[in-house]
């Protein structure tokens, strides 16, 4: 199934080419002499450019087939540090492509044709764009003199994604001469570098022939053999594999005044909270805001997918609980001494309702923001301060202040105390319920996978339901768990696809011992994406899909349309009107489980098989919600007779 | 399967309503009083903006599930003229739009919330840009205070698919005064006009509530009672029936200067010749140009999806032979006599491979290409004199100026018998030599094909070497076919949503006795719209996708890239590694055929068959090469000969 196992697998990348290889493999160039440089010039052109974003860092390339992108097909096919990777289908690709970059923190590329092939890649850059995951693609063309005259499969393609991206660059018309090569490359890095924070979309126009076949030296499309003494470094880079431009940049530090500022402010808070949000980028600055937390005496609410929460190294001022704990009486009772007096929040805003609501009703705590950028994540307007640094210098930076002795903490050890009581109260109540329910509802799925996952497992959370079901019901994992989901824009599209673009990222950063990577999702989102599916086969991937089947969107259940029954029914609902299993391929390996027993089992017995299985898990709706109303109500109750 | 047939099925449209709904039925708004115009302002906003769609034509909506939607959603449902179709993932539903605008002739609108879900229109409104496809997006939003600030699922909406679309408007905030609502109404007619001539894009922010609950007085959503009778006009629409506002559009007529000099031009001319491209609108005009055909003796070569070649009436002018013939020795040979003095272009630029040579060759012939706007297909740069016009007030002038006797015509009949009886030996070789053939083949399956479809039966063909089979081989159709493709940009995404969409609008045309729909369609582009498939289960539609199986795109072996073996293997084969067999979900029903006469069985059995059926045929790529490479050597040595 796996054409070329050698270039797929190979993970870490093989060691980085140093210069240029004057000759290719003959297959590729069949009718080559030694001396040529190039069989013609789009060759050497998509060459340099592959070459030098490898020499980059770039690892990985996500095509999906087309004629007009051959010169930079054949030339990733062929670069001995890129891991080429085979997708029909482009949006399923730019998804697996932001999986993937989200397991490797490396930026990774996209090549498609010319027409609508870019623009399925339109859902996937937006989410790269909000999420600020690095993704470059590197779209083929018509020449110029094909576009506004009806050619085939033409369309302008400058700036195709608005500015959803970073960075655009159109390039020019390929050509054979030192300016043009060093202008090539120089772009290639500053592309690089700009996808570091999000999306950029390099658009690159060929004209016959797109195959690397010698041309003869009469041709527009020759290349001058000289070429390659009188311009060694444009045309074959940099003789040390160095990038051609090395760019530097800086992250922002903190100003001493906002420090001082804050430390004095600290000073008399008594009750201050951490909220810390989903952040892709999260575990950079987790070890200093843990500190900054501890040193202060301040309770830390850490979504899952702020990389905080899952994580054996914690601490014990980052709690397990989130919507249980805001939504119990002793928070919504909203008594003087429960309030705290200062909120600092990092990352995205709260996704949780009940910590939503909760926080809309502090009227007059102040909250700070601190980020990397001037983007606020602030929806509901509750900022007093924004603080844009990079937030491991920040605590940082405060943690150095803290531990020089000058600063006394005024919160008492008894604020985070009461916090941490009722966040092992929340838990424990939990799995106590839990217990006495045989049949599978939400919460116990979520229990279960927390007791089941190991150490370093992956989790690929959709969103909608999932998400915030991982949040309350996920209180008991004791690994370190690495938590993704789709967060910059929530979409429930290419859920499937960055998952496996996750769980091959982490075989490739752990090419022999990775961790069991497990995508849950819903049924609508899997009908979204389920071509995707096979993926997994197709480029050998190795994952657990644990399908929670609620027979349609269940979020729509919390929201008032479910009272308008006929319309509900109808768009609402979104129950496919086929089955979990009338929807699968037939290729696909489905497991059912019906009991925590029979998915303990088959989460194991996925764990241990090879590629990909679907474990299906049929949720009855009601059942479902009355089942979690009611253990919801009684960890609240528990909590409140604390 | 079909939760509301009464609006699914519902073709025609029932009669459109007259006047506002005062009253709604109770499943919408359960505790309402007869008095309140609307629970909310989205409610009556929402209701002004569909119905007013609706009283302009807008008949089809599809809806893809969402919660900031809502209010459309609800009004869509509600509004006795819509038919509304829940398609879960969104570029499907694009397609799907895209495929009905087709058979209707009339513009669809499509609904989706906000976030990632309108970038997955992205590749069908492309498409439907570059092929003048009407298509009305109403993508709900969040309020412009919800923007810029990490909320969920917000982007910037505005302007998202850049100049990909005819027209944008961004809503202002709904309210319920006269002046919003005319506003709203003027503008909803304004995009309906200008979504004739390809997609507009509306984005309508709303603040929640969001569902049709009533609101108190004191609300800013409450809607005030008497506005029903101080602006009646603008809360209910025109009394009447029509649209709030008419907008009349002119068809452009030719300058009788540009008739008189074609007509003088054509005195001299002796070997006029006729191309008749891809044109989706193709059957407005094509009496008057086959009528004008035949008055000045030219030969038409039509493109099937000119919506001339397949055509009862096509007279004797039109031929059913394309690439056989210009890739045949009398017209590769270029001898004076065989040379045309005259060219007049229609529709798209030709698309076959053997016609783009033979006019490539064709020095210092002119070429006349009319069209409606000023767009110019004409990739080669081969036109001399473009007419910007619409085609049938172009021709029917012509018609009438040499109908009057003024006019002599030069060209002799022996110059079209010339080409029509080369066009019956190739028709009747290509026959006669399939006859022997007894493994199927691209030709012996479009032969079959011509010779089962019935009268007005619907093709839509995929891209790649489906199209350029079907004009090859399918000369001998003896009905009038509705034949269709994506020819903006010739993608292979989106083929089998665009394929059903057209068979959903060819039933919803003729809603007693719809011929059947034939979608054909290669291995890899039904990978890569696999998910398609099960739209015509969950929303019921008839068809039959007959799937030829090469086992990757067989495109890549008619280019250079062939030669190199290992590249071409990994990323051009484009082989699924699964089978067809594996990938189909178990839903599907999947017949298979492997010789002409089993072809011929499982398309009748399919026709006869409710929902859809696979017809999957395998097909041996290098035997399929070798045979149809010796049929067109035959079929060229016949003409030759003759």
């Amino acid at each position: 199934m796996d054409r070329n196992p050698r270039k797929i697998r190979a993970a870490p990348a093989r060691p980085r080419s140093h210069g240029f290889r004057m000759t290719s493999s003959t297959q590729t160039r069949p009718a080559q002499t030694d001396a040529l440089l190039a069989p013609n010039i789009n060759t050497l052109w998509s060459r340099a450019l592959i070459d030098e974003l490898a020499r980059c860092g770039l690892r990985d390339i996500c095509i999906s087939p087309g004629s007009r992108s051959t010169p930079l097909v054949v030339q990733a096919f062929e670069h001995p540090d890129i891991r080429d990777i085979s997708i029909v289908d482009e949006r399923s690709a730019a998804f697996f492509a932001l999986g993937l970059a989200k397991a490797t923190g490396r930026p990774v590329a996209l090549i498609c044709t010319s027409g609508t092939a870019a623009a399925n890649y339109f859902p996937a850059v937006c989410e790269a764009s909000e999420a600020d995951i690095p993704l470059i693609i590197l779209s083929a063309d018509r020449p110029a003199d094909l576009h506004d005259c009806g050619g085939s499969q033409t369309m302008d393609q400058h700036k195709l994604f608005g500015d959803r991206i970073r960075w655009f660059h159109g390039f020019a018309q390929p050509e054979a001469t030192a300016s043009k090569l060093t202008y090539l490359r120089s772009i290639a890095c500053r592309a690089f570098t700009h996808a570091k924070s999000g999306p950029v979309h390099l658009n690159i126009p060929f004209r016959k022939p797109l195959e690397p076949i010698e041309v003869p030296a009469s041709s527009p499309d020759f290349v001058p053999t000289e070429l390659a003494k009188t311009a060694p470094v444009a045309t074959m880079g940099r003789p040390d594999g160095r990038p051609y431009l090395q760019i530097s940049t800086g992250l922002s530090a903190p100003d001493s005044a906002t420090i001082s500022a804050l430390l004095g402010r600290l000073k008399t808070t008594k009750r201050p909270m951490i909220l810390a949000g989903a952040d892709e980028r999260g575990a950079y600055y987790r070890d200093a805001l843990r500190d900054f937390a501890e040193n202060i005496g301040a309770p830390i609410f850490a979504e899952p997918t702020s990389a905080m929460r899952h994580w054996n190294e914690r601490g014990p001022n980052i709690l397990s609980a989130g919507d249980l704990l805001f939504s119990s009486p002793p928070y919504t009772a909203y008594s003087p001494d429960e309030t705290p007096d200062l909120i600092i929040r990092t990352g995205r805003a709260p996704l949780l309702w009940a910590l939503q609501k909760w926080l809309r009703n502090l009227d007059g705590v102040e909250q700070i923001v601190v980020g990397p950028t001037l983007d606020l994540n602030d929806p509901e307007h509750f900022a007093a301060q924004q603080i844009s640094c990079d937030e491991r210098n920040f605590f940082e930076a405060l943690n150095a202040r803290l531990a020089d002795g000058s600063q006394t903490i005024s919160g008492s050890p008894r604020w985070v105390d009461t916090h941490r009581q009722r966040d092992t109260v929340a838990a424990d109540t939990l799995s106590t319920q839990l217990l006495d329910i045989t049949q599978l509802n939400s919460a116990s799925i979520w229990d279960t996978l927390g007791q089941e996952l190991p150490e370093g497992a992956g989790i690929f959370v959709s969103n909608s339901m999932s998400t915030r079901h991982l949040d309350t019901y996920m209180c008991r994992a004791n690994a370190t768990l690495d938590v993704h989901f789709n967060r910059g824009l929530n979409g429930i599209d290419g859920i499937i696809a960055t998952g496996l673009g996750l769980a091959m990222g982490r075989q490739y950063e752990a090419p022999n011992d990775a961790a069991p990577t497990v995508i849950v999702i819903g049924d609508v989102a899997l009908r979204h994406d389920l071509s995707a599916l096979l993926l997994a086969a197709e480029i050998g991937v190795e994952a657990t899909v644990l399908v929670v089947d609620n027979a349609g969107g269940a979020i729509f259940d919390y929201l008032p349309i479910t009272k308008f029954e006929k319309v509900h029914e109808r768009h609402f609902t979104t129950a496919p009107p086929l089955s979990v299993e009338a929807m699968l391929p037939g290729a696909i390996t489905r497991l059912e489980a019906n009991t925590s027993e029979a998915l303990k089992e088959a989460l194991n017995e996925s764990f241990g098989t090879p590629g990909l299985q679907v474990i299906h898990v049929k949720i009855d709706p009601e059942f479902d919600k009355q089942t979690t109303d009611a253990l919801r109500k009684r960890v609240g109750a528990a909590i409140a007779s604390h």
